[in-house]
């Protein structure tokens, strides 16, 4: 063999998770993290809520910067549309989720992505939601996630990519199971 | 009785919502809604995600705007932090959702809202995601929601505000109830 393969580069650092998770193995107190938001009403059904700091690794974190969004209900709702609702964010988490583990994934197996997109797709009746019917849950009735991948590998690789983006991703696990949720009033 | 009570108003348009109600309890299949998000893989664990068209009233529809979100992952998991984390996302959702619909309630039951502001936490422990631990789930443990609100109401009156916007919420049903999620490579 005389010609040099060009290494695989996806962007994501594969030896410091794996430093990570060895350096877990032997502390796994330092595995709890807290994330955290904290959100502002504005008016009607607008608020904006702010992102910063978390807990992990045995301490205080903090974000490069402080991330802030506005959510809203949109104008066939009678709203003013002041940002996205608070279903699409669930959407954005997932699609985010997911495509962070592709690209994790294929680069712990070696594969080249050259472009990565993916489309999200919520189904609701919102019957739920507005107290008409209560057989209709609140929420998703289902969710499709469609990914189209240009990479270095079968189409087979690509699926068992994508397959196991899926078993690892936190916030597949949240939607599909269900999770301990306590609201209060201080 | 001389002296006239201003009405409350907390911005949201409760005649709109309840004949919202009574038009799609004579057409139930407008309540059919599709909610839906593109993503694009940027580098790494970056993503962006584009927020602009959904379904529903029987008719596609747009946002006022399109809104975008980067997603990344924090610079302690080695990657840049372009973005808040998937996770994040799902914590910004919730208490948005949870917030519009305080807002709501509290117009429908002729309570006028001074300052609402709220925090949440989700606790995770990472070794699921790093695969480290098979009993270990990949999502949060628990999520608390802790409420801060000055309106003109009792305290009892304000916690029944914030249980009916429980009750009525899209994600907290997502997150407490499993949802049909399938991610699929076209």
């Amino acid at each position: 063999m005389t010609a040099t393969s060009t290494p695989v580069d996806n962007g994501v650092n594969v030896e410091a998770l794996l430093g990570a998770r060895e350096a877990l193995g032997a502390a796994p107190e330092a595995a709890t993290f807290e994330w955290r938001a904290s959100c502002e009403w504005q008016h009607g059904t607008h608020s904006t809520t702010k992102v910063e700091g978390f807990f992990g690794l045995g301490e205080e974190q903090r974000h490069r910067t402080r991330y802030a969004f506005d959510v809203d209900h949109p104008e066939i709702f009678a709203s003013e549309d002041n940002g996205a609702t608070p279903v699409e964010y669930v959407l954005v988490g997932l699609v985010g989720c997911l495509t962070a583990g592709v690209a994790a994934v294929a680069q712990m197996r070696e594969i080249q992505l050259r472009r990565v997109t993916a489309t999200i797709e919520g189904d609701m009746d919102v019957r739920g939601i507005l107290g008409m019917d209560t057989d209709v849950r609140n929420g998703f009735s289902a969710i499709r996630v469609t990914y189209d991948i240009d990479a270095d590998a079968s189409d087979e690789d690509i699926r068992a990519l994508v397959a196991q983006s899926q078993k690892r991703s936190a916030v597949y696990d949240i939607l599909t199971n269900p999770t301990d949720v306590r609201v209060e009033v201080s």
